[in-house]
């Protein structure tokens, strides 16, 4: 079979090149993207008078059945057809016979087809992965709104800090994740431009309209210089690394439900419909969920760089090297979307044993700062000299093997005359929790005011995509 | 000599740890913006009558002391000190007495003041690097207003693959480095809030005004929880990725400028001011800059995945690993700020052999998408056709060993019988050009368009940071 | 259907965790392999006597079932059976019951077993992709030993430096590639260990030998600690070090490859069997092998950084992360495979321009260094200032815009006065190449003593894993 | 002042460039390397009599000289001199003379100078990270060999998986230090050969003897193709990925001791030595070291995709992107020095918690495979079911808030008859380890072997370094 650009060629492509070269092993996922792009396509160059409008309208219903074969599993995708773009365009030539099929690519390039095709993706599956980090961030809100006064201690190094609630520990995330939506809103707005138009490099001597595509497949507007146009894959790194920021939170979040799903910290029981068992222990029980996307941090980050070191050093304008752009935005973009959806479930199901973070709130002498506070406060003491003197407290406590919160009164004033009677309130767990109340602090008020903001905001933004159609 | 922490210690930091664990090596850059920070806080724990008034006022006399200090070289950073936090809130109790040095820290942590100095650091370089490439895409613009008539070849697979104009060339990577700046701009608004006030995980007891601080340093706003505020690194995850793609697109632009100055391409002369020697060949005039800053590509793709790295699987909240989130950014920064500006100086000397350039478009058969247009418009022959027809001509040419531009009439019609003598003046390699005059492309109007809508958007946007201070 | 390790589970996993768990997808490559340890394990059981004789006879029998069933395409890869180890022992427990088949999975665990089944693998991976690039070397030494007297410009930084020959150029990259084998046997040999009999994570207390089930399989010998043993990959590691490497080298030489094809360089052809044209440009042939295989650097080195990613940090011993570690080896695995092959046919078919290369030595002052050479040896001039003086005669080429070896007599000596008539010799071209004759030199007695020490290596090297069965 | 190759040139570089291009600021790290490599080079022109005997002398007795001043300081290492070839070059000019210091130039250039230097460097510190890492491996078996009998649980997918010893564990880490020590073993025999005599790319006229400088350089051959040693930097990446790869293991013990000191597991306590506190509460104590080394990961893993991203795609032979080789080098050489030798100290300190461990393991039912390894063995009931009846035993216990080890014979019984009173022997943990005595096992028979295979191991390959000198 002759291929369709093999006018000057002499000889055939070798079976090996055939294999080697083609894209619709993975492209073919392309194919919604491809026909609405042929459809916009096709209609203003009947609108534009560029080919004829029953033409363009039998090139369109052509189109619709090449669609319609996909969706319904009759068509046969090949590998000696290349790439989802010809192998459309062959399949719409058997249907409406080649005189009209052939009519198609004009004023266009696989280049630009290539372009507008996974930009749509990328734009879409930019969409989704937005709406299902919502609904994850509305799980947390909602599990927040259970436990604001569930307390655990604080961590920072992994040692006992300060204590804190669940619901703030978890708030902690939300806002990661609202900043993943944020940057995901960014890279759609930026990148919402249509490149269709662009031909090969250098634009097109035909009269169209780009516009008019943008529009009819919704773009926000056009791309400006199509030699840039063919040769970009910014709007792919950008998912890409939106993604990879998205995994590195999530991973954190699977590293405490692992370690809190421990027997050491008994934190959560994660349900047995997440967990999974052993082939030769007949105990155990895994949180595998937590450990896979812990994992996929790993794949995606790889993905990046992948297409940041295939880009690197091409010169203008389109290069084949460009092809290898595709398979890691797919496999990132699917990661992230069924990472997010059984985390979001997994968590639903999670069992709090509030009573085990209760009992670790008491090692560590988690109030140990709000003596030091005391201190500075109530006898105006410079903080760095308090914080000295606390530290002797801890020491003091620690080598009668207490924590500093089962100090008596007499203790304390042996160790610093300025720990008097009204310190020992200043040790209450709960209490040091409730003091924490600035701005972002972890006390109830503070904690709930987090809340309505980030209801607030998943309000007004969750509906952004619907807008946008 | 005691740490500032050490008060439940019984043994002293082994010398192997303290040079392990200090900063200060590095984290002494962010002076200014440690500084800064602490002023801001000393005023507003004077207004809020945390500390008085005047103790307030002289830790800021003192903080001004340490700055001028350390601006005069007459300061001493070192290892035990830690960081830089550390060490200037040493120097500053030495100044103004342990006493009222001692009191700064009060209601902060070194783990909100490190997520305030890092921030400030990274907003500040932001800004620096969009300056630095809007005035590169300034002499982009200008070297293509000169060169709108500059006929090149246009290419793709390295493969001639329509004529372009240099103009149009270089306005692609006008149009890139533009993207670059909209990704600082949507970085910097998304991540310009003040973290101070988080103290170490949880807030703090004490009545603060966190924005007041905010306003103080400039930030738009503040951050909504503690526990996320010092464990973000997403802001320093933005400007490394920003920087990764403005460095691919540089790398890009050096590849070709390094091909362009082979003796084979000869489409540029770089100044002698820009090149370099060889020790051993005395004839060698290289390219340095150009292959320097493709090579930087590396470099600033590590620090990425290096961060990215570094912060996977940690749990909640600050963890010494993100003590490494400092040096890939600042050599990011510096890498990318020194290769703008020298890019941008290097490329104002370029000397532009039109000649050559010209001469190369006669190479490739640089008009056959031309032909095959000519034949769909005049001829009405479905694209795919004329494609094929335009082929065999293609192929007829080069057994001759001509380009396809020298065919005569004869020849064209013994190819097919409609490419007859009006096909002839598509042949012409200005005409094709100027004919693709569609939105983005070559044509001298659709340049000038491009020229026209940069400049306003610069002219707009390069004030954008003036306005933020 | 229950999951075989659910004895203590009390609700059935979700769909979607059977889904996101399963890593059948992937790991059913692994198929032969897994029954190949299986049936190892088994009749090592068998001699052992911790199941009988017949068991473990009838055991292997339904093993080879399984196998010939996969091979003929019969098997059904179900996700609910999660893995390739789990599905072969349900498939074989359906064939020869549940009883008979529930005693194979004795005395190990699927720790061990994928730990084995992925080892396994790599090593055939390692053998395989040794061998195609000991035929690539082959196809070098072939081309360049019809080359030796092929004159070429020598680059560096992409300028011409001195001339050399196409020999020596492509010999280059046949030690490249040396290397590239020789890391491959030191990894094979450094993991060509068996982990079987690792059990979970501490050994088992069947009395088991694992050094029979090595032999079995072809090992040299058995890990040392089971512990290290299921959560080793620095196997998996360095077969993606050892591919990164082998793809940078082929992407350099890709990088020339589409270099010297270009209109510019004119030094090759690729044949038309592996060109592809363009959908839009009538008159293009891409050389898109070379661009593919260049392009393809990114996933090796993003399959190289997810893994270590995915590796970092974890505690022992395994953990579900590491089931991340297979597709990009597999990946890799195949890219190089198949970039590797490829590129040996077409390299294979390439038509060297030997014309334009002796054409472009022309230009660049190639003789400079000689001439500063014959300044050091018969004047006794320092080289600096033979460089220097040499530096000057370049210049006053370029002023006459004629290439040094152009220079007469008279205009030598012009320049100064120990540039004498003898210099005149030391400018020819192949005389220059000729005098380089220092080991590993350019000079056609140093190129033969190179390809001879290449044969020689490839013939002992070539039968290494023959040897090793 | 002049360039040392500006013969050719009208204008002086500009500061921008000079700047920019410099290497000195870290290549000026090698000058130990770049004398003896010049040393070396001197003594064999003299010897070959390519430079009269007293010039080499003369030559030898001034780079002495040179290093004398750089070792006491008194040197200045100035931008405008380039590198640290050029700076050596220019002041033994100063010292001895422009017309003999421009003699030692001959037959070499900069390009297998950077080559030469760049490579001992690699080798030496790879040398001295070998050592290290046996230092440390001495203290892991140090300590395996006190704590055969410290009981502490097994994890998988951090669930307690089976009882195993804490020698067990810290002997599983030593294996894979020992094979970090058997890739850098390798990697040094592959690159110990000396590429000096390759000039700029393709060998010189003069008649130089390169096996004369390798043996005085202490390597063991020279490099075969000159072309290719000047662009090689495998050696390079090979150290960088080493390092990756032992940092990736030094990550995962990190892990390891950091859980091991939280409040939640309590199984370690680091000394005060190795501790440090926090800034603002008095009570922590953090392990800063573990956390560090762990982040440290990040960089190094950067590191190495840096320079694999720089060298991706370039030309032969060398291009000016390759001086971005060293800094990513010399970064994760020194990096995984400081981790190897501060961790080996910090572990020789830890205080095991051997009570803490104890006390763990009775928790999650540890013996659950041994009780269905009993049923294997004594009831010959197939493993499968064997495990799906001890599956049922766990939840059994799980009801009753036991662990398996604390149920009665009774209970047994009335959960399957088949555990019957003998089974109960099974269930202790102690014994369960002792039973796990298969080779790589965890009793303390099998330990005691692997303890001493690695003493043997150690004995043979620790001076294997000495030997090559």
């Amino acid at each position: 079979m002759k291929k369709m650009w093999s006018g000057r060629f002499e000889s055939d492509s070798s079976k090996l090149l055939e294999e080697f070269n083609a894209s619709i092993g993975f492209d073919k996922n392309l194919y919604e993207q491809d026909i609405a792009g042929s459809k916009a396509h096709a209609k203003m160059l009947g609108v534009k008078g560029i080919i004829s409008k029953d033409d363009a309208d039998n090139i369109i219903t052509g189109l619709d059945v090449v669609l319609s074969e996909i969706k319904s599993k009759k068509y046969e995708f090949k590998t000696e057809d290349e790439d989802i773009h010809m192998s459309v365009e062959k399949r719409l030539s058997e249907i409406i016979g080649k005189e009209l099929g052939g009519r198609l690519h004009t004023a266009r390039s696989r280049n630009d087809q290539v372009a507008l095709d996974f930009r749509l993706y990328v734009l879409k599956q930019n969409r989704e992965i937005f709406t299902k980090i919502c609904d994850f961030i509305d799980t947390l809100v909602e599990i927040s709104k259970e436990h604001i006064d569930t307390l655990m201690p604080g961590y920072t190094h992994l040692q006992h800090a300060q204590p804190v609630s669940l619901a703030y520990h978890l708030m902690a995330y939300a806002f990661m994740f609202k900043r993943d939506c944020e940057r995901l809103i960014s890279s759609y707005e930026r990148n919402n431009l249509s490149p269709l138009g662009s031909a090969a490099l250098a634009g097109t001597p035909h009269r169209i309209d780009r516009e008019f595509v943008a529009r009819e497949l919704g773009f926000a507007g056009v791309t400006q210089n199509a030699m840039d146009s063919v040769s970009d894959r910014d709007f792919a790194l950008e998912i890409l690394f939106n993604i990879s920021v998205l995994m590195m939170h999530t991973s954190r979040l699977c590293e405490e439900l692992i370690l809190w799903s421990s027997q050491e910290f008994g934190f959560i029981t994660i349900s047995d419909t997440y967990s999974t068992g052993s082939s030769i222990m007949p105990q155990k029980k895994n949180p595998d969920v937590a450990e896979l996307i812990r994992g996929k941090t790993g794949r995606v980050n790889g993905n990046l760089i992948a297409l940041l070191t295939t880009m690197k050093g091409l010169p203008l304008a389109y290069n084949k090297d460009m092809q290898e752009d595709k398979e890691g935005v797919f496999d990132s973009a699917n990661t992230a979307l069924a990472s997010i959806v059984i985390l979001n479930e997994m968590t639903k199901e999670i069992k709090f044993n509030t009573k085990n973070m209760l009992n670790a709130t008491k090692k560590g002498h988690l109030s140990a700062t709000d003596l030091a506070d005391y201190l500075v406060r109530e006898k105006n003491i410079p903080f760095r000299i308090a914080h000295f003197i606390t530290g002797k407290a801890v020491a003091f406590a620690e080598n009668l093997n207490l924590d500093l919160s089962q100090l008596n009164a007499n203790q304390l004033k042996q160790i610093d005359e300025n720990l008097d009677e009204n310190a020992m309130k200043f040790l209450d767990l709960n209490a040091s929790k409730e003091a924490r109340s600035s701005l972002g602090g972890t006390a109830n008020e503070s904690v709930k005011l987090q809340i309505k903001q980030m209801n607030e905001w998943l309000e007004i933004t969750k509906g952004y995509f619907k807008k946008q159609g």
